[in-house]
């Protein structure tokens, strides 16, 4: 892709208030934005978060519901449920690890000093209480690549925390998981006339919010 | 871009261990990235963010000896320093307003109901003690878009999240100002012999991260 048309696409790109009920999107476009959730960066690789996708319409209305009565769950083509690890522990790390080795061959054994950090690290935070919001900010990463990879293949998104994430975790059955609903995003395809399509951008100047040193 | 394109360039990237020192990112590719920042989707698009673009030697080594010494820092092309706001108040929601404005023409009184929203979130958000720590979510989603950015246009990238902020704050003069040091990612090309570079890819599965509803 070339500088000119990265910029364009970020350009195109807004919140979109009002979707084509009628468009879904396409299956290989889908599949695309779908490694996107599942190849999102995360601290030490341990991607603590669950991406919820949702097409079923009687559930999207129920998530509209519970989002401010906005219809951009219920009219877009597929609503992303961003939700974050609520705890972790050795066995996560573990897990990380087998996953690790069986991606890239080797033993186990192998990676014990890695081990130690990692279970260093969630101990720590989880003593000094910020275990969650570490995952939290790990989902945040994954929504903003979401929208980045929306954005260069011309599909739609609206970022949406305007949500009542206890009702999301009781509607998608997560209040008794290791997840919670921390974001949403929906995706699909602008309705024609949403008149939030054709209004100027508004981003501070770079001279306010880049500083060269 | 296409589908394919797209899955081609994420699974390209990976956090870049070792940086080609000789090699600069080109201005028209760097303003793009500049851009994807600036250019980042934020809640009510308050921006609560400052980008910090370290290319300057002697800075770029000073942070590396605050990044457990890890050479990213100064062998990037360009390190780039993602700081949140630390406060939010009327005056900051007043300024995107008057921002607003600048970009849409109408009158601030015009947007009376919207900004009664954003102070109240403000207010709310600062009563229960999370303003800060949602002014750095924002920042995950600016750096999730911008290692997304950097690998659309074949720029590789390494997120640190393992730095002391409160030294970065230092050496970059932020401690007295309304900005705090968040999260780090070094930007420019891998050294040729990076081992990191050809390691398989470790990802959970999409049966382990995605559910569809």
């Amino acid at each position: 892709m070339t500088p000119s048309d990265l910029i364009a696409s970020l350009h195109w790109r807004y919140a979109t208030k009002s979707f084509d009920a009628s468009r879904k999107i396409p299956a290989d476009v889908w599949a695309a934005l779908e490694q996107s959730l599942i190849l999102t960066p995360s601290s030490f690789g341990l991607q603590p978060w669950n991406f919820i996708v949702v097409t079923e319409p009687a559930v999207k209305a129920q998530l509209s519901a519970v989002s401010w009565n906005q219809p951009q769950p219920t009219d877009c083509s597929h609503h992303v449920v961003f939700a974050a690890r609520k705890t972790m522990d050795d066995a996560e790390v573990d897990r990380f690890l087998a996953s690790t080795v069986a991606a890239r061959g080797g033993k186990v054994e192998d990676l014990a000093a890695y081990r130690g950090i990692m279970t260093g690290f969630v101990a720590n935070a989880a003593k000094q209480g910020w275990l969650g919001e570490w995952a939290v900010r790990q989902t945040y990463i994954a929504i903003g690549q979401f929208m980045a990879s929306c954005a260069v293949l011309g599909v739609d998104a609206c970022p949406m925390e305007g949500i009542a994430p206890p009702e999301y975790d009781r509607i998608l059955g997560l209040t008794d998981s290791d997840y919670r609903t921390v974001v949403a995003c929906a995706a699909g395809y602008r309705a024609e006339g949403d008149k939030y399509a054709t209004l100027a951008k508004v981003r501070y100047a770079a001279s306010d919010v880049i500083q060269r040193v």
